[in-house]
């Protein structure tokens, strides 16, 4: 017997939980792609994702995923054999700075293993860096697979009045954590639909302040990832945003999931939502941890922990996930690049999701632990209730 | 702040959640209502719906909702004036007693307020119908407000050779605890699509059997209630199956949700999640009673009480309520019918419900009474998740 | 080969085709029922109904068909053994008439055939009425079999001062043709959700006056069909609105196509594109019946045509229907009550039809009686384009 | 007025009109992408495609447009400075060679206008090659903006043994003319989603042959863009398949499409249909070329005209294309490319297209002609009607 059939509740940390109104919006045929109704959506769509993004900057969209929008950046940020820094805290920093790499750019890596990045290591590195070759320094603001909470502005902080640009890779934290590019001093921004962002895979954004522009065209630029023919298209060539044929029913999607999330939500509110549910998970993973059960957050300092997944160390959990999936509905993520992926998951809180759904995904968890006598310390469900009631 | 965005987690007792596959199958033009395609479609419905309630014997279809279907049921079974038994256990069962007065049936009622039928009760007072002026004995298999659980094999028994037909209304169980209508003896069944059905509402069934349908056309039975002209209709007429323009997209829906009940996941199993998914929530509800809390599952007996939906006294439940609602996207329903509805409330897990989705409503329902001060006893989710994790 | 495969164009005379719209709209898991934004929504629908058939009097709304319509204000209008008059152009005024009379009333029929009534025989008839023992005058607005269009202003002139109540079938002309029942003196107005009100079939709507209100409860009154529960319902009670459990996904579909038909294009306008669109059917029908052909559209005087539906004679239609529908993706309506109905066919212009699916549906016709050397008159397809060019 | 309400007749050679069942599949949550099942799916539509391009080759797919694709095979196939040979018959033939061209690679043009290419030419060009330093033949099956339809085997017979690849853009035409990729010689084969293939706009795909394999990466490949990882992709890995995270909804939407086209309708017969389709419309546009009317197909020659889009000028083409949408729901395409682009347009039947959509895009063209006093021959419906009865 399974209890496994409802409402599927995904926890993974990526594609999240799409809104019904969000599918639903995507459920049209394409109108003419040479109307003005699309392209006013799609304009309203540029203008909403900068208000998300927390600048008056530019933006180019692209059809893609995370990995698409990694590209296209560096071919217009960097020429081959340029110099830069990437700081990892996880397998998708390292997996960032490796593709920039490939692309002919010389990668040097600040690596903080699972950890969250130290500013200060920066702040010595770029003092070390007497001629300023570095170009840029890169960073994820949540590594998603180690599930760390980078301090940007402290990190820009730190890069003094060194020139390089500061590169945030935020697919797994926009729309989830507070992001003020601007105000930060962010030159470059990297997401993506599929996240925070509540839509379909399948679309990502590269956004970039005037500084970041003037590094012009590259040897490394190409049409299709030239951010310039992107960010100033208008709507009168609505295909010039997307290089060519416009995504329409993603559009739709994003139109939708943005209203959500800015006009009716709030960002604020988003924000301190995702913080609110982070710290569920976090007293349930704390006392699931006592005991000596074995089982212990990824990020010990909760300063440093994403607001929309969290890592842990789970003895059997590769049975548990299973256990989890075919009993109860609830679907954990893996423990990608974790030291011991079988005994490591992800709970992703990300987006669309309610202190119900979550209470659910932590609930099933424990049902599996006892089901498969994975120890594990009490209370757990009474710690996350309760910060589910105490919010603030 | 709300903790409430989501996918929304609606545990009231119907209509149910609908299955994304069953929005799905709905989501389509109507095709030609004289064309093949579609006839195939609703006979295997029909036959679909008769494997569902356990029987060989005859199935009316109706648009429209359980209301409906108790004035159809008693439009072919009895004339003005006729004499009824009607066993209520609760507001339903009171309602329907009435609605069915309200036609010219002269009705009886065997009250057992918000409790269990007893079959003796029955037994004793068909004794006593020495001339057999009894024309049916009707009862609700669950009531929805007072969600006891009636042993129709039990009533069946103490039914003796008396000739009244036994009338269940399963609108709340059918498609969530066992009902065998051929082996069992009932003789009319009722139904409806919103609630173990998985559909959206707006269709209602009845069953009858060869013993039901001699009663032939009654001084109360009129074209469109008439239950042979749809029982006996063929697929060459569609329209006669649903006395009329039939309900297209309602068609699509049920015969998707059939193939997941039926041929998916196993009516045997089905229940059989039902079952376990009760069990938690009276775990939880039975913890949180403790320590004088003044919380209690209104049933006292197990085996009274409902698969699909639990009822239960706890004080200041309406605020509860719309906590829930307003901090984490759970719907609980109201205390209908109880006699301090604003100290009571239920719990639906009734079709499409998961332990991840039960574990949520039920840790929302805690977050609440933290929040709120309301006392409870401790240890009601780590109870809940035992359940879950020991289902057999 | 075929070259069908495309989206189906549906020309039947209902249910229609299905705005892309109304079915995202249904496309949703249901709310709480108890909560204040479906009844919101629900109430108004109510409004907008109202608006739609130009009254300021009552609405009862039913889940059901046309079929239950007609029972449900019949339940509410007579007693049984009281006479009526029903006037028939058609199959369904036939049908109408007959359900009415097996619910025990005396019904007789002033039948024209498959022609548009004549007031002067209704003037005559009400003359003859001495004793005014007819309690109502009924007449299909638009009997869908016979594609009449009868002149209702002019039967309510026609029936001058008798007291009769004047009963109107509109399924297959409201939100296609003028309705204005508190203007034209319409007592119990009757539609349903599936044809000019572009939603799903299986909602239906009874209007009456405050003088058909004066009938009160009569002895075919039942609890399900009483329309003064429903028309006095407060959104505080929903359910009382529909007797019952509300059907969800209906009211949303309501609500999205009565906001294109009354806010977006609006009603008059509505009614001038369905007026155009019959114009052009119109058209093609006169050309193909040139040249001794056989073809003949069945309503010889275009002022007693539908809006909404045209029927016409045309040798082998069976065949034309059938080649249409596989070749050409275009279902054609068949040759309902006509007098020989393999010969006969009809093509729906209702609800969501545009031009553009209009000149596919004549094309269609005419591409299959080429291929099927049925005989037809020159010149159709230009006429009818001429018809859509000069729509005033 | 307008008579433009109903379903959209979208006949603008893409994003073409989405099957409702491809909308349906692909308004699903995303489950977990590391699960079997996605990937099980995402494996079958890869074979699904092979068999769609007639190949047994490889396969890199691509979140993406065109565009994209563009990009994506060029940088697999060619270094900087390389010598390619693009054959050009419209705007977007040119558009690619002047993408290519700025990725650094030397671009020379065989241009013929808006005529289809002339295989001797490229012989001729081919012959004079000695050094053979030309490393690729590219060309449109179908230009889009010209509507030609080149002749691919004639095509790779003209190169005689010459060792340039053969590079072919089908996104205008892959899913509606023939293609035969390995029969044929093509190296390299381009397509997209929107078009043919009736999904959403979002994924394009680029097949290559193993003698194109054998270029191995070059100085433009980048990882994202690097075909071998993709084709070389297994199904324990599914994101390597899109290099990063897969478009899920897009996966679920090919899925069903490509069902449609090669399991239900089949490829042969799809082609067969829009060869069908395409000589209605030329039926009409010579039809309405008479007279001096100056309404003239692009294409001379019926060989050369693409089976998927017909270009023509047509005076007044711009308000007329106002005129179909505003009054009659008919979308048709811009004269893009076009001398003249105000009297000129595209009538595209692509895809999800049936005789009933196409005679309902003719007939409200004809229909705008009259109310705006365009000039044309008499007889284009007729005519189109005649080709679609004899489709062989």
């Amino acid at each position: 017997m399974s209890l496994a059939a409802g409402y599927p509740l995904i926890a993974i940390p990526g594609p999240s939980p799409l809104p019904e109104r969000v599918l639903r919006a995507a459920h049209r045929i394409s109108p003419d792609i040479y109307g003005t109704e699309l392209a006013a959506t799609n304009e309203h769509v540029m203008a909403q994702l900068k208000r998300l993004a927390g600048t008056t900057g530019h933006l180019a969209p692209y059809i893609g995923n995370g990995h698409a929008a990694w590209e296209a950046s560096a071919a217009n940020m960097f020429h081959r054999g340029d110099h830069v820094l990437v700081i990892t805290s996880g397998h998708f920093g390292r997996s960032w700075a490796q593709q920039v790499n490939e692309m002919g750019v010389m990668v040097e890596t600040l690596d903080f293993g699972a950890l969250p990045p130290e500013p200060e290591a920066l702040a010595r590195r770029l003092a070390a860096d007497r001629d300023q070759i570095i170009k840029a320094v890169m960073v994820c603001q949540t590594d998603t697979a180690s599930a760390c909470m980078a301090d940007i502005p402290a990190l820009r902080d730190a890069m003094g009045d060194h020139p390089a640009l500061l590169v945030v890779d935020a697919i797994a934290s926009l729309g989830c954590a507070p992001m003020m590019m601007d105000d930060w001093g962010v030159d470059v921004l990297i997401s993506a639909s599929q996240k925070g962002l509540m839509s379909p895979a399948g679309a990502s954004f590269v956004w970039f302040s005037d500084r970041a522009a003037l590094r012009g065209r590259t040897d490394l630029t190409t049409p299709y990832w030239d951010w310039h023919l992107r960010a100033n298209a208008t709507p009168d060539a609505l295909w010039r945003f997307w290089g060519g044929t416009p995504p329409v029913q993603m559009i739709f999607a994003l139109d939708e999931a943005l209203r959500m999330i800015l006009d009716e939500e709030g960002l604020i509110a988003v924000w301190a939502r995702h913080a609110a549910l982070a710290r569920a998970v976090w007293a349930a993973g704390e006392a699931w941890g006592q005991d000596e059960s074995g089982i212990r957050l990824s990020v010990a300092d909760p300063a440093s922990r994403a607001a929309s997944v969290t890592a842990m160390r789970l003895p059997e959990a590769e049975a548990l996930r299973a256990w989890t999936a075919t009993h109860c509905g609830v679907t954990l993520g893996i423990g990608l690049g974790a030291e011991d992926p079988a005994n490591a998951l992800r709970v992703a809180h990300m987006g669309h999701c309610s202190a119900g759904m979550l209470m659910g995904v932590l609930g099933a968890m424990q049902a599996g632990m006892v089901a498969l006598g994975i120890p594990h310390g009490a209370g757990a469900l009474d710690a996350a209730a309760r910060a589910i009631a105490e919010p603030a």
